[in-house]
């Protein structure tokens, strides 16, 4: 029993000054927290479930996974245009899991709820016999009816996207040693961009009422491009040569086709592809320029056809590439919520 | 790759459906849900988590596995006084499941869904190599500042529970062949019971303003007392003999003194444990007559003492029984929200 008892002190310990500036949360002491949006606000809510093995390699510190499961989350809420206020963490913990890394696990959430000024509402812990399992529930705000949908892109509709595109999965096989940069400080730069993105979490909010539609790139472009045009019954067409790189991911690529195709199927970017109407170009070089966060014009909107597919990359002559199936994809797109 | 997209099919047609009827779930084709509590109203969220083999027996059925987590879910926000409104579900697939499965735990979250007025909001699905684990997030809504929380007991409040205590516990132990009841009927509504708890959604919100704390019974009476009063700074004295048994469990238990106790002690009874002013008493009573749930008057709130337990079960003549630790403490006590 003691040693029962000292888990639960433990958690008590690691957890509950992460709830510290949520009221609602009741010092995670009772069985249900409160949460009030400001009024004419809706709350947005997002569920990601990460699994040790499937989703990050074994050898993940805990530290990286907890930033890295929050980040995740912020980016699905900063994609819709809202602002993440709270978050609810399920954990089913293997028995490898002991005080350091728990100790560890917390400062990276702490880390990162200082960093985005979120805070733990609360949530449930169970030892497995399986993997590490952790699901996030997290929780935006945005004023009524104006959380940015997939479903709003319009054929004639520009195509945009921010930061680069490729990096999380270069650096997840460099990471995995399937992949070596020359570069050391390439391979610190790209395994970082996996590990811990940087959700686009005030990109996201400055494109409400300027992009039509909107959603986070995590199961990669072309596929998450995909869902937005069938929510929103439309096709779309990006030019490849526009579609924004690293310097890294350039001399990591060099002329490999492959794997220059890979940066664009390949997923965990957490940008933001988002559509918006060709007369808002100049308010998004603005947002682009007051936020810091390039935003690329890379295609636009077309038509849907009866048997054409969604999403077109074409070559610098115009032509049509293949990428295949349209981003891998693994069995966690048969999300409930994924297209 | 057919193999996959089968399942992400196969998700797609038993999910979504199970949306209809919130319109913030985009019917599951987004990356995030919105959710808008009614003007005065607070949100009340709980997370909580079931994984095979540690929650639940391995030969549970699909359906039952479905109407348990709902309906855990459900009890703890009936026991805060809130309504439930939906909930998300992520969940982590081992390899067994497959169509009928999902067909029937579909099934199974639908019939309950229909029961209980909720609709599924939002989610994410895995595959695993584990055990199979479900978390849901439940969101209930309250008027503001109304939610019964675990804090508000003082010294001199009477102590209730509503329906019966322990019929769960001899259910799951029924369940896993441990014990053997007489009569096939009792076996029966024992297993349901530990099975598919009726989660007090009613009598919960007509305590709102009456109930001065409530938990519900999930960790053992005792237990979930115990945190009643952990919150409120206070101790509590039950007459173990008003404790309310189904006829059932006395048949079962006759006069087995440690199978006795572990009625008190056992978990998941779904019932709520609630503390109110002895003024309330009749309003109580008229709760339970129009609620059509008993709600039975076990003890008292007492002054907390330096070194005595929190909860002290006393038999007819007044003398302590002693109850070991103080209901069962399994790892999940070790939840974030649970004192």
């Amino acid at each position: 029993m003691a040693h029962r008892v000292d888990e639960f002190t433990l958690i008590q310990r690691h957890f509950a000054p992460l709830s510290v500036g949520a009221p609602g949360s009741l010092a995670l002491r009772d069985d249900a927290a409160w949460l009030r949006p400001e009024a004419g606000n809706d709350l947005v809510v997002s569920a990601d479930a990460i699994v040790g093995d499937v989703h990050f390699p074994a050898n993940t510190s805990a530290g990286d996974i907890a930033r890295r499961a929050l980040r995740v989350n912020l980016s699905d809420i900063a994609a819709k245009g809202a602002r993440a206020c709270a978050y609810t963490l399920a954990l089913q913990l293997p028995d490898f899991v002991d005080d350091a890394w728990l100790s560890a696990f917390a400062d990276g959430l702490a880390e990162d709820q200082d960093r985005f000024g979120i805070f733990l509402l609360g949530g449930d812990t169970t030892r497995t016999p399986g993997p590490l399992v952790l699901t996030i529930n997290i929780f935006g705000q945005i004023s009524e009816n104006n959380m940015i949908m997939r479903s709003g892109a319009s054929a004639g509709d520009d195509v945009y996207v921010t930061g680069s595109i490729g990096d999380a999965t270069l650096g997840l096989a460099l990471v995995r040693s399937e992949l070596r940069a020359v570069d050391p400080s390439d391979t610190a730069f790209l395994e970082a961009r996996f590990l811990r993105p940087d959700p686009r979490v005030d990109a996201g909010p400055a494109l409400v009422g300027i992009a039509s539609a909107a959603a986070d790139v995590s199961d990669g472009l072309v596929a998450d491009l995909g869902h937005i045009c069938a929510a929103s019954g439309v096709a779309a067409d990006i030019d490849r040569d526009r579609v924004p790189h690293s310097d890294a991911a350039h001399r990591l690529v060099t002329d490999d086709q492959p794997l220059r195709i890979r940066l664009l199927t390949g997923g965990d970017d957490y940008e933001i592809v988002f559509t918006a109407p060709e007369a808002a170009r100049d308010s998004i070089s603005a947002i682009a320029a007051n936020t810091g966060v390039p935003m690329t014009r890379i295609g636009r909107v077309t038509p849907q056809t009866a048997d054409g597919p969604a999403v077109t990359v074409r070559d610098a002559a115009g032509g049509a590439i293949e990428v295949g199936h349209g981003g891998y994809r693994h069995f966690e797109e048969g999300d409930p919520r994924r297209e």
